[in-house]
């Protein structure tokens, strides 16, 4: 791997524990091409639901850095992630953000591609040219109850399954395998993607800048666990406490299997999961508090609760009983991150009321738009220095001290 | 301070006196960057006029470089001015470029803070926390003759009433401190800030550029002072002495104080004032010549004559009896700057017309933006050199000394 | 000349015969400066053709990198070139794309220049001031048979006449001292110079990406030639040898020079002609094969064939029997390359249909501007490797040779 400059190693030295980082993490070119090799390429993508490519030879693109990925359905079982580089000449071989191919042909030169990315022809090569050597670049892929996974990595890619392990029992549950999208919507931020990611990652700013999301939740369950088990102060985690301890209760009866992941700053993903009720009168994460599908999984009754699942800090999903919001930040330049959300139902939900079933997200996610572009703006002043964490934003300072640690690792 | 780089170093020491500066002054990012800290961040810069924001609460931004800063008045008597950069994780505090609070409140996460910058409230912060470390930083701030000038230094400004005690007598009689404005207009203008201000400073591109401009003044007025006491070859200095003498003379019965300035380039801000006649029939510097609005300052009656006077290379005013332009030089980046112009009339003053009174600034710094453009653009080329001044360009060459001297300093 | 990083330095010599190049050639900053310093401003560019600029005063600009050019006609004899970059402070001299002067005056201080780029007038300058000294920076200029050519070296340019001395006979019999232009269009292209030109120097793309174009040529006839004598398989070039020997008798009989000409990795200008037929029915490259001219040139009769003729990389001439395609590849950034024809006729021609004329050289400049950009997009990709060549793109491993010998000579 790449070593540090001088610089970088100096930058890493001087963060200060309890702080937001220093400006360069946020606006320096040179730090963003490490984050892309040190982090972005190394860590295993949870990036859409594989209900996007039902039949062979649907394919979508998804776009992180410089990097044009292909992701196609071989057959009924398998499903392959490739690099959007002609081997021949580097031209794109897939220009559509999605579509159908028996063969993927290069509009360029027509190098043609089985679906497994292995050369199928070429015209007219020299006689020593070995179509062998000459397959699309592939990317690690894991179908994994439903989610498309992809790990951009040159080498092996961390161990998936004793990674996410823990996560089995709440993925079947919620029936993800058997879901399918409702909906999809994008959001790119002007702004740095560990902006959004630490945006996410707390909710001290809720009461400021999302009403709408306030007035679906407790204010004491924001205040304790607004990002995490581990992400607000400790007196309000005993004061909601006893509402917890009820709803989990209540909610294992009907069948959901309780229980919460905290990595911490030495974690390969840094994951999360926490359960949690909403306010009493709703079922459902919408305006009026009513569900707009079929209950997900192997529900039998509403349980009044919501899900926050992070397979890492690039991915959250957020799930209700009857919908959930896969909402996925995926890095594109020092300053520019695509922010997208896909809804999911269960695959036999029909009639889905849309606009009630997104709205929650959407404005919020809108509200987070303009919250982290103006605090990207803010941050290249010269006069910016990092500051102070509050005791809500706990999961901040985590993934600050595992940011650091993944860039010297 | 930052110690300059071989390179920067080089170049400095490469300038031939009465010549433009070298390529690279005009179009290297590293350069503008030297320009930010060695010179715009250490001089004091007059960007408005106090009424603008007569009651407390009352703000507007004001943007250099990737500087945003917030000016609001606290009260009848103090007027701050604040980094617009929350001091918890960095956002921008406000976000419209003017407006009216009771308090300054981040839209992030509420941290508020008193109209003097203090912090007045902020949640959940740790028990070790403590706000008096939290100001929001604050720029030196200095409001003279109703004019606002800050410095945006980390260390200690200039000395402002030694500097600029010499103007105290015009200043006076002008009147500005009773001033209102009447209208604003911006030019943003897609070239390197000294080419801008070279461009102020030499009246040499007036005849061929500047019609309108020229229709307004003698002819060997503009030859002789077009920008300033010693802008101008000598023997036209003395051609139009007599006609200076006699208005001079007149001009002083009427009340105006006589006399110039003219900083040289050992200067700390090469501040310039100079006072001449219009042409004879010109009340003022409209397009048929009569006033626009009543007598400003301590007048009684016309004198046929303006005052040009400049703080420093970055503004410039330039007043008729009735009426004045602030004209404001911003740098955004090496190859855009900003320019401003706010039209000041006297605070009793109604009825003003606005078309009549813009009508020569208006349509002479449209032509500036087009005539710097078009520099900037020409010294892009691999051929272009430093090229010689002519007899009416001493006054660039005095800046192109001052702005070396700055850099060495 | 500048020497190379080390950096550069690795780069060239880590280049591998045979395949395309290493991402850095097409994206990287410092290389595109190098491009310039070393090839760009080093050759003969053919730009435009004379006929655009018939009477004394008259001009157009030519933009290339950074630099802009004044081509003008000085007198019936006398054609310049001249950088568009005033002596004095640097401005562009001339705004508008073409126009007819009498003299060159600076819109900025009003220095005047003659035709010729000396100066003629320059108000209020210093008495020790040489005019002489202060004569517009000129390029290198030739006119030949018609076509405009600059260079751009500080220094001595190339030999002309030794160079292109070998394409005599075939410009003299195509008559293009005596041609107009029919039609001009510019295609701005989002790709590195380099893909453009390796784009033009194959034809392996043309049966997947050009319809119309292989509507209109024999396809074993593209196969062999497709972008000059060496650029396709052996065996295809044999089998199409005794269609193009029967070609050439009959054109030979009605006047036509024959030859070729296929300048090698060591050459200066990487020059190319070669002659063959269209198919057998068509006598024009239009859509219904008729011509939409009268013959140009020495001719008496169609031939039914066509000439393809570069002076060097960066231009491409195609002629029919009644009319030509002179194709110009301007690079303005690393990633950004100026795309224009210009179609020429007769001079006498009258009544030329424009649409007809230009159908196929519009519909595949447009196919390849499309292919080159996302030739680019796709080598940005960390991915990217440099790809094996086909039996089909001799032509640009060749090109690939000669681009490298000139970064190293």
């Amino acid at each position: 791997m790449t070593e540090h400059t001088d610089r970088i190693k100096k930058l890493i030295d001087s963060a200060q524990p309890g702080n937001s980082q220093a400006q360069p993490f946020y606006c320096d070119d040179e730090l963003f091409s490490v984050d892309m090799q040190k982090i972005i390429m190394r860590k295993w993508l949870l990036i859409d639901h594989v209900s996007r490519i039902p039949e062979p030879g649907q394919y979508f693109l998804y776009e992180v850095g410089s990097e044009s990925i292909i992701v196609i359905r071989e057959n009924d079982s398998t499903v392959n992630a490739l690099y959007n580089v002609c081997r021949h000449r580097g031209s794109l071989v897939c220009l559509e953000s999605e579509g159908k191919r028996t063969q993927l042909t290069c509009p360029y030169h027509a190098w043609s591609y089985r679906l497994d990315g292995s050369l199928k022809s070429a015209r007219h090569m020299p006689d020593d040219f070995n179509p062998a050597n000459y397959h699309l670049h592939k990317c690690h892929l894991r179908i994994h109850h439903g989610f498309v996974f992809i790990n951009l990595s040159p080498d092996a890619a961390p161990d998936f399954d004793e990674d996410f392990a823990v996560f089995e029992p709440y993925l079947a549950f919620h029936g993800f395998a058997d879901a399918k999208i409702a909906h999809k919507a994008s959001y790119p931020t002007q702004a740095n993607w560990k902006l959004i990611v630490e945006n996410f990652f707390e909710c001290y700013h809720c009461a400021p800048a999302h009403p709408e999301y306030c007035s679906r939740h407790p204010s004491d369950a924001l205040l304790a666990f607004g990002a995490g088990p581990s992400s607000g102060p400790a007196d309000a985690v005993d004061k909601f406490k006893p509402t917890l301890d009820a709803w989990e209760k209540n909610a294992s009866k009907l069948g959901r299997p309780i229980g919460s992941v905290d990595d911490d700053e030495y974690s390969s993903h840094l994951k999360l999961l926490q359960q949690r009720p909403h306010r009493n009168d709703i079922k459902s994460e919408t305006q009026d508090g009513k569900p707009v599908a079929c209950l997900m999984g192997k529900r039998k009754d509403f349980d009044l609760g919501r899900m926050y699942l992070s397979f890492s800090p690039f991915n959250h999903i957020v799930a209700c009983n009857d919908f959930a919001a896969l909402i996925v930040f995926t890095p594109r330049s020092t300053t520019l991150t695509d922010v997208d959300i896909t809804w999911l139902v269960d695959d036999q939900a029909d009639d889905v009321d849309v606009e009630r079933m997104i709205w929650m997200w959407d404005v919020t996610t809108r509200q987070d738009k303009e919250i982290t572009e103006n605090n990207q703006r803010g941050i290249n002043s010269s006069r910016y220095r990092p500051g102070r964490l509050s005791d809500q934003e706990q999961r901040v300072a985590t993934f600050n001290k595992w940011y650091l640690n993944q860039l010297t690792s």
